[in-house]
Parts: structure tokens; C-alpha cells; sequence
């Protein structure tokens, strides 16, 4: 709703957050438009997500709501203005030219600011798109020369998020600690089966009858992320690897894309909690 | 979660509804455990459904907010106590021996009073987990006189909801109007496709590729009620209408039972909303 | 597999099919590749797609095939070569944009040689890829003179089909004539549910709580031709007509495009039979 | 299809194998009523199901095909007559009343001859069905022992199959090897993911988005025999560990019993083929 901002609160249970929480708004002459709330009762911690009109300046509803709320509870106004994002990429372009056509049909509610690849083979696909293409060979170099160099690329940028897009190479550590819970990825499979190299590969010897595909917050453990959302599709005895990888294609792109994970994440909708995310939507 | 109580809750939007409804069972001393809450902005129509726990006596709470609600509002706590259903059959086994089943492990939030048949085939099965049969036919009478029997047969368990569970004729409107909004049937077709008779015949003949099951709240008009659940199945060319039948009975029986339309009713989150329903999970 | 061609059979059933077709393959020196055969036993008709290996010409085992085969047998060879599609649309960017996407990383098999369309619109996303692009407005013309500039389009491509990527005009009966059995459509519905205009208004107002997209030959009756395939997606009441629309462009996407109705149709898995398919995958 | 045999046949890929194999049964005066074949061409290995009416005797059809089909091939008839079935549970009711059910009302194409439990609890069930029931309890006993007691109780019953009905303890190779790809279990996950105890609390920590159930035949390595079916279900972060136990019952029902698993085993519809299942439909 055109106007909107957007509250993001979560902090331990306690009895009466919501009347506090919603008194505060109302004291401060806003209005709630759609509100979702959620308690894990397990560990006892509250989440919140809260859409509001109203002409007052947001500052002084924060203050409050800190001062009202338990201590360690974080509360923090989603930024207005659209987020940036780079799309990292290597030779498959399915994913890459999904996010692309929806950007350019203002489908995504962002904007790509550039794409960065291992490889050259994806820059005529950015191009017909004319979003910038930045090739970053590994070649002949380290990995930590390597991730200098794709910084260097994202420093021009200054992305809100990084979106993998089939990139397939691992991050280190400390460039993944550089964009904590803003690198989005698809891995190609039903994580946690068959995490790692080549799943399809690994799903064809297994003989399973579902493939699927997740998308993950990255994390410095391989494919251990925070899940954000998952896919799946019936496969039988007569797929191959490759016809696994082919179907598999589909699957990948709706699950990374479109009413999933780039989009939760865009609108505020994924909150982390322990390697597991609680979505609002 | 025990001790608690559930408040209902839907009128015409407005603003700062969930801080008065939050502000009033605060001052009354009682949490909220769970809430849910709705707006259909098409019609700025309100929905709410609140868990909460407290000792008072809730009927204050109730007064104060039927004062402070929009006029129109429908304020009201749900019956504690577990609920009575009456499941009615023609012949087929599969929905009620599913419904028999979850009863006796414990599954169903619901006490299965009795079983009303037209035909007596299902009596063995109802007299397997001990449930009282009642075989009503419809021979050699008027649907009315048919009807006021099943009347006299249903006077003596007085079940909060019917469960039509493969029930295959027609109820008359004043037999619907008795039991308003609660009749829960399952039509075996993904509705509005193949309404009426037959339907796994009509969508072998239109050469559907997938088939499903509807379950809904039954209205004067056949098949056109607000709809609860609904599940899907893929079929292909090889099936025939007995081969989507038999597919079919597991779709129909889930969509019915389980996780789904009758819990959902029983369990209070269901809300009519003219042709529509808002479904508080 | 390479070097293989495409047998396509489909005659009343009969004892010994499969011996004698195999036979007169096996005698001309050809092996059969892979072999799918299916008998609709309800109306007695058997179906047969075989892809086999063998240098030696085919037309003496069509000759051979058509005299052993029961009178009324369809016997031929699927063509060799690319086909080539011509893809009509209006407004809506996604089907085509994921069409000419998987064309251009070579996932289609076919090749697309222009994109028609009502409208201007889409004329920058078919020349980001290369693609004639024709405007033929409907506008101060009757329909009869805006298919007749529609068939002079294609005229210069001969196409051996014609995709309509949510094209939302009727085409009149002499023209679905023209291309019997060769349009594919994609309806954003779960066909035979809400045919005709505005699907997503129509299952909004119904409260369904499943949506789908249905691909189909098209026939001279309005959304009534043979089904080739469909697929759903959940909803629930939070969804609006807009919502729903959004959230099936993508269900229209892959039901139309991928693993599914072009791809069917290319590899000549589409046997028709009355108002139903066969798909032989 | 009422006096058809069933041919199973499996070997090594060769030219000219379903011509030979359709002539040798056309000489003897067999008719081909439906026939499924695979090629894995990755190994080069055939795969044909078939099911043939005529009066002839099969001996000498066997004979012949084994003498025309290459070194290797397994060519067998399937045992006429209704198979015999084991259930063994341990205190979980669903997936054993379900089979229970189906077998009532005749859906199910085998007897079940006995259950067997490690406890007492599911004695009322079995006896709802008039099922002979066993408790074998692994109480002060090694697992020789009681697996030595469970061989007693099978030998009155000499089960051509032993379905594991949420039985929640490990055989030893031995006991498997007596019953050697003749063993079905269903395990309650989306194997090979959370493979081993707890699978629902395994997915819980893990935050995936989707959990499932698995059908497989057993092995003498825990969870890793080869997969027949496997179902799926969404769920979100509000799921507890039992949330998901209670969610995931349905599809193992489902997985396990119907459409599934054991229909697709007693049809004789599975092949095995190393670590994979073939599985002719």
C-alpha cells in the first residue's frame, strides 16, 4: 500500500507485547494496515512485521517501542527506496535471465545493478538486458585475490544484497561475513540431502522419486544456511542426471525468483532465528 | 495449549482495532497466546481469532467489546468442550473408515456420535469402532419424509456439525437452512469443474490432467458453498474414470479429514465471508 | 538421440500390433531406440511412438507398416529438421519473455521466427532478442480483416505452429481451421474451471483455494480444445484477484513452456483422440 | 484385466529384444494386453513388464525366451493367486490402520495374514479387523532372540512380503536376508535427508520448508535400500517437531499404502536395478 512503512520487531515473549506495541502506533497517530506476528514457543521469542500509515515522523515511535520493549529486542524500520541488488552468476543462464526478464517487466521489487561472472558466457544475456557485466576470472590467481577482485566490482555498486544465481564456486568465509544474511543462493537440491557437489548427480545414484531445489541465506558452512524456501518435482526411473538437471531448471528458477526467496527477503518477510527463519507473510 | 480460551472476532475495519480488542483483554488480566487476524480490503471487512489465557469470567470482556467494536461486529467465544459431529454415508468405505479411524487414535478434535447411511453396507464398519449405525433409506418415500427421519435419528445426538462424508443425495433447503454453515461435504472434483453428478466421468471426458477434491459448507444450491479445502492429484491419458476414482479416494479423504476441512471447522477457523471464506491458520 | 527418426502410429487395436511393427522395423534393419505404446481399451484404439535407429530408407517401412497396419491406421514419419514456431501475444510479457529466454539458451526445440502481437508493448522484449517483431492492431477493423493481416504475417514464416503466450483475442473458427491442430494456448485457469474472460476475477469470487493454468490445442469452441497440460498453485484467502494473477504467471509460465505443452508438442507426444490427448513421454 | 498372466523380464540391451520377445509369445498364441519396457541406457540394461491372455501353457514360452534373449536375463512369470502379507508395527496406529482399511474394503490386491508389534498397543486395532495380532516384545531378550521369536510367527504365516508399518526397529542383515528385497518400510522423511531416529526433530532444526516420507525396500544398511515412492508436504516455521509428525502421517499413509508403495510392489511393478528402482506404471 502506496505510503506504507514498514515496523520489524523481535525480541522475547512477554504478555501484553501486542497492546503495547500497537499503543504505541496509535499514540503516535498511526494507523495499522496488516500486521503479522508469530511466537516460537519453544525458545520463546516474538516476531513481528507491521505495515502503518500516518504522517508522524517514525523516530520517536522507536525510541518508545525500544524503551517499552524486553531488553534484546530488536526493532528497526525496513528502509524505503528501492534495494539494490548484484547477481553473481557462472555458466547456466536460467536463473540469471529469469531474474533479468522480471526485472525488466518491474516484476522485482528492486533493481539490478550488475552482474558478475566467472566466466564470459553470460554477458551477451546481460547485455540484451543492458545491465552491466563484470567478467572476474579465477584463473591464475588465489581465492582470497580472486573475492578482492569481486569486491572491488561490488564496491562500485554497494548492493543491498548479492543474489547466487548459479554461481558455482564457494565464498570464503570473510566475504561472506562482509554481507552477513544478504548473500541469497539456490542450491539444486532438497537440502539437507544432497548438499555439496553435483546433486543431481548424487540424486540419480540414490534413485529418489522428488527432486527439488532450496534457497538459502549463505553462511561460512557450505549449503548449511538458513533455508528461506524450497521446491520440489516428481522425477521416476527414467531420468537421467541430465534429464534431472533439465527439470530441475524450472524449480530452481521459481523457487530463487519469484514468489520466493528473492522477493521474502526483499520485502522484509524472512527474519532469522538460529539456523532457522521465521517468514511473515 | 491448555486453559485457553478462543475469542472470534469480525466487523467492518476501522483503525486501532487490534489495540482496542488487545487493550481490552489486557485490562481484563488475560494474555494472548496466538492471534491471527485478517483484513479483506476489497470490503475493509475485519477478522481476528485470539488464544488467550486469564482467569476472569470472560463475559465482561465480551460486553466491553461489543461496546467498543464497530456496529455490525460478530463478537464471540468459542464453546469449550469437545464437539460433536454425526458423519453421513452412502457406500463408500474410504472417507468414513478415515474419519473412524483418526477418531479412535485420537486424532480428531471431535466426538463421532453416530453414523446415518441410506444403505446398509457400511453398518460392519461403523460396528467395528463401536459407533452407532443408523440405516435411514429413501425408498418408497418422499425426500421430505426421508429427510424428517434423518431429522428424528439426528434429535437424539444433537451434533454441532455434519459431516457428509461421500453422502451421495441432494438435501432439500430447508434441511440445509436447520444445520446452516454446518454441513461440511466432500465433492469429489476440484470445484467449480464438474459440479452434478459423475464427476470423475466429466473430467475423464474432457481429458483433464489433473483431478482433485473439494471440500466446502453446504448451501441451498448443490455444490456452490463456500469452500474449505481443496487437493489436487495428477492424472494422464491411461486413466479411466474408475482409475480416477480409485486415485481420487486418498485426495478425497485428506482433503476431508486430516489436516484439513474438519479440523479446520472444529477447530474454529473458519469464517464466512458471503461466498467466500477466511480461513485463520 | 542422434540419427534417430520418429514413428508415429495410432490405429483401432488389434492382437500382434507390437510383433508386426517391430518386425517390419527389424526386417528393414532398423532398431528401435525407445518405444512407447498405449491401449485405450474403453473405445478399443491403439497408440504407438517409436524412435528408431537404421540407415536404410523409410518410406518402403511406411509402405509395408500401412499394409499390415488395421484399416484406418495413421502411420507416419515425424519430420526432420527444426521446427519453427511464431509466437502470438498482447500485453503480458512473461510467457513470451521465458520462450524467447529458453530459445535463446537453446532449451527450445524449435526455432522462433516472429512474435505477433495486438499491441506495442512487447516489441523491445522481442528485439532484446532478436526476434521480428509485427504490430497488427485490431483497431477499426473488423476481425475477419485483422486475421486475414495476421495470416499475410504469417504468410512470409510459414510456422509449423503458432503459440498464443496469452494472447486474449478469439480467433474465429476459419482461422483455428487454418491451423488445425497446431495452435497451442495457455489459459490461466484450471480448465474446464472459470473458461472464458477474467479467470483470477472469477476464482476469486468463488473462494477457491487452488489456482491453475491449462494448456491446450486450440479448437473452434472457446477454451474447449484438447488438454496437454496443466498445473496448480495454492492460495488462500489473503489473495486478491491481482494476487492470483501475479502469483499464476509463473504456473502459466512452466505449463506452457518448459517441461511441458511446447516441448510435448515438438517431440510429437500429442496424439489427439476426440476431445482427449495421448501423450506418449 | 480378468485371465491375464504377467511377464517380467529384465537383461542386458540388444537390438531386436521386443521383437523377439512379442514374436515368441504371438507364436504360442498370446496376446499382448498392456506392455511397459525401459532401457537404461546408461548400463544398456532392458526393463519389460507384460501382460499376455491365451489358453497355452507359459512353461514352454519361458523356455523359448530364455534360449532367444541374451546371457544374463531374468525372465520370469508372476505367481498367479493373491500374495501374502506381514504387517509389523511398533505403537503408532495410522499407517497400520490405514492398510487395515484398504484390506476391509477389498482396495487392497493382497491379504494380510498377521500383525506383529513389539507392544500391546495396536492389539485393539487388528482385532476391530479380525487380524491376527502378535506382540513380540524385545524385552530382556538380545536382538537375535527376538528377531528369533518373529521368524517363529512368520513361519505359521510364510508372508511373501513383510510390510514395516512405522516399525521403529533395526533388523539385522541376517533377518533382511531372509527376506531379501521382499521387506517394505516407510520412513518418515524425504530420504536420503534426516535418514536414522528422529527424523521430524532433525527437520525441525534444519528450518526446512518441506518434509516427507519415503517407501523403500529394506537393506541390510539403515534407510538406504532402494526407494519405490516418496511424498512431500510444505510447511513453515510455525511447524513444531509434532507439528510435523502429526502433518507428515497423512503422507506416509499415503506414501506407504495406496497408489504407492505397496500396490506398486504386490503389482509387481518394481525392478530392481543396483541401488535404483525401475518401476513400469
Amino acid at each position: 500500500v502506496a505510503g506504507t512503512r514498514l515496523l520489524l520487531i523481535d525480541c522475547p515473549d512477554e504478555t501484553g507485547l501486542i497492546y503495547r506495541i500497537s499503543g504505541v502506533l496509535y499514540r503516535h497517530g498511526h494507523n495499522i494496515v496488516s500486521n503479522h506476528e508469530f511466537v516460537d514457543r519453544s525458545v520463546g521469542h516474538f516476531f513481528m512485521r507491521t505495515e502503518f500509515t500516518g504522517l508522524a515522523p517514525a523516530a520517536p515511535v522507536l525510541g518508545e517501542l525500544r524503551r517499552r520493549l524486553p531488553a534484546g529486542a530488536t526493532v528497526r524500520l525496513a528502509p524505503t527506496g528501492t534495494r539494490c541488488i548484484v547477481v553473481m552468476a557462472t555458466l547456466e543462464p536460467h536463473c540469471l535471465g529469469d531474474l533479468l526478464l522480471r526485472h525488466a517487466s518491474g516484476e522485482l521489487p528492486a533493481r539490478i545493478a550488475a552482474v558478475i561472472s566467472t566466466h564470459e558466457a553470460l554477458a551477451p544475456l546481460a547485455r540484451r538486458f543492458e545491465i552491466p557485466f563484470h567478467q572476474v576470472s579465477p584463473a591464475y590467481r588465489t581465492r582470497e585475490v580472486h573475492e578482492k577482485e569481486i569486491a572491488s566490482v561490488l564496491e562500485r555498486y554497494r548492493p543491498d544484497y548479492l543474489v547466487l544465481a548459479k554461481y558455482m564456486r564457494l565464498l570464503t568465509p570473510a566475504f561472506v561475513a562482509e554481507y552477513a544474511n544478504r548473500i541469497i543462493n539456490i542450491h539444486h537440491s532438497f537440502l539437507p540431502a544432497f548438499a555439496g557437489a553435483n546433486p543431481y548427480q548424487q540424486a540419480f545414484a540414490r534413485g529418489v522419486k522428488i527432486i527439488g531445489a532450496t534457497a538459502h541465506l549463505v553462511t561460512a558452512e557450505l549449503d548449511a544456511g538458513p533455508i528461506i524456501a524450497q521446491g520440489v518435482l516428481p522425477v521416476d526411473h527414467s531420468y537421467t542426471a541430465e534429464d534431472m538437471t533439465r527439470a530441475g531448471r524450472d524449480i530452481e528458477k521459481i523457487v530463487l525468483a519469484l514468489a520466493k526467496a528473492v522477493r521474502l527477503v526483499l520485502e522484509e518477510r524472512v527474519f532469522l532465528h538460529g539456523s532457522r527463519t521465521v517468514i511473515l507473510e
